[in-house]
């Protein structure tokens, strides 16, 4: 059987696995065998199939949030921004947390984890951001040279992880409209 | 010599001796044996001036980065601001970050370091912070309502900790100046 491949749905059991693991022990710890035990597959095929751990975990990781920020377009960055918050709900965003902390500082001692996660989920998760931002230029909602367009992710992933390190608190949705109009917004100065 | 103390110098060597091997291992992984050994000190010794690992990790932290920020007042809140980002050198902000990152996941597992790291670190780190921007409310530079003023911690927290995880670089004070001026005054309105 070389060459088979994981039918759609077995993928998505074993995708929920590693995040599971992933979230339990922590990257290193995550190991291929644990991976094939748990979703009853075998390393051969997870290597057939994926190549290396930390591409398996990276796409594990774009395939629980797929971005649909792409269908947002309500015709007004406010608009746009706070609909962006209603894509995930709050237990999600709470997993989500959990998995951030697992990575970060794995992140830091593996370059090829470091890598895989920026190709797999970073690039594709802010070229939805950058699409919305891009028709708000094209409104002239926004200027296409304005100093504060550079830092909007960085303005985003502050309230995320500031929110747990100083408030001790996952982020919720009133809490990311807040930040949004009393934050994000006037620094764009819309 | 039961009650005796270190002597201020032989604390900040400890101190130091303590951040090394927390860079170097990792919070779990640092015992008081290690501690003890490194610093030419006792476990006892540790116990009695310190109490407890977490507290004794919080210390060594605060110890290395004593705020100046009081000392700060240049009479606007843009000034004030930029002063601040000259206080701690670039080689320092990388040697922060490779602590934070060594801190991050374990604060999650460790309810008691969480609650040293904000008793000890968050809280007067911050109030230095609060003051300038009191000040700066009292100036009448912002309103005292102001929606983004309790979002100024978060929105630096950002700057930190997303040009590591965005852009893999360390925040260098060009970066902060860049950011303070395109992100924090125009959302603070200044």
């Amino acid at each position: 059987m070389a060459g088979t491949r994981l039918t759609p749905q077995r993928e998505t059991e074993l995708y929920g696995a590693v995040l599971d693991l992933l979230r339990e022990v922590g990257y290193d710890a995550l190991t291929m065998d644990a991976i094939a035990t748990c979703a009853r597959s075998s390393k051969a095929t997870l290597y057939r199939q994926w190549g290396s751990k930390p591409v398996l975990v990276a796409r594990a990781m774009r395939h629980s949030k797929p971005d649909q920020s792409h269908h947002v377009d309500t015709g007004s960055l406010r608009g746009d921004l706070h609909a962006m918050t209603a894509l995930t709900d709050e237990s999600q965003m709470e997993r989500d947390s959990a998995l951030m902390r697992a990575l970060f500082h794995a992140v830091h001692d593996n370059p090829d984890l470091r890598q895989a996660l920026r190709d797999v989920v970073v690039e594709p998760e802010t070229s939805g951001l950058k699409t919305l931002l891009r028709r708000a230029v094209d409104r002239g909602e926004i200027a296409a040279d304005h100093p504060a367009l550079p830092f909007v992710l960085h303005m985003l992933v502050g309230a995320f992880v500031a929110r747990q390190l100083i408030e001790d608190r996952s982020v919720d949705r009133a809490f990311l409209v807040a930040y949004l109009d009393a934050v994000v917004l006037p620094a764009l100065g819309v």
